[in-house]
């Protein structure tokens, strides 16, 4: 069965898209640690991000870098923080969180509450900042 | 004045030492979440990750891949989750976490206790496995 991620990408499950090419989507993780906190993914279905070709994870790293820095252009924060943990969906994918403190990368706090609109907004501030 | 990630790269500050190359060092943390936890840093003093240019941000993602490899053959673990923080050395550096669950990747827990010699065992056993 495809993972979440991958019908995220057929667009069968909606999602707020941030940036896209052929071989990577990103968008914003719906549970955010912190407003703009996006999820980077390879659209091939790959479980364990260490099982890519090196052509590909270089390619999904650089891509992420892009990524990383159109959602610093469009949230408040002191940096992007990167990490990979992938154990909840067998999908690798890379978090990008903008954080001001080492707390705000704590995965079990509890998520923000962050309207649908202002998730819209976010979304297409981060896709228009995206080079 | 030079990091302290510097310094220990220069061998000023003695370190649990898993792989190096010309621009890259990795080495245990010493305030480890899990038994095997690993630093990867460029030699070179940056501060923010993504100030890397691509060539040597390339080289860097591609080199701790390599130790995770190495790691993950060197203590049971499900996988190795990264991350990159980066508020608290202003020298940039990828966190290697042999992981069994989501929890383990929360850096606020208390941190594991270990021996110098199983640390120095550890290191060994990684290096032994870095190819």
């Amino acid at each position: 069965m495809a993972s979440i991620f991958t019908r995220i990408i057929n667009g069968e499950i909606p999602s707020y898209r941030v940036a896209e090419d052929d071989n990577h989507y990103a968008f914003l993780d719906i549970n955010p640690l912190n407003a703009g906190h996006t999820l980077v993914v390879p659209k091939k279905e790959v479980d364990y991000i260490f099982d890519l070709s090196t052509e590909e994870y270089t390619a999904l790293q650089l891509f992420a870098r892009r990524v990383a820095a159109a959602v610093q252009k469009s949230v408040p924060c002191r940096r992007i923080a990167t990490a990979v943990i992938g154990l909840e969906v067998p999908h690798a994918h890379i978090h990008l969180v903008p954080i001001d403190t080492e707390a705000d990368m704590d995965f079990r706090k509890p998520k923000k509450e962050i309207s649908p609109e202002r998730m819209a907004e976010i979304a297409a501030t981060i896709a228009s900042n995206f080079k």
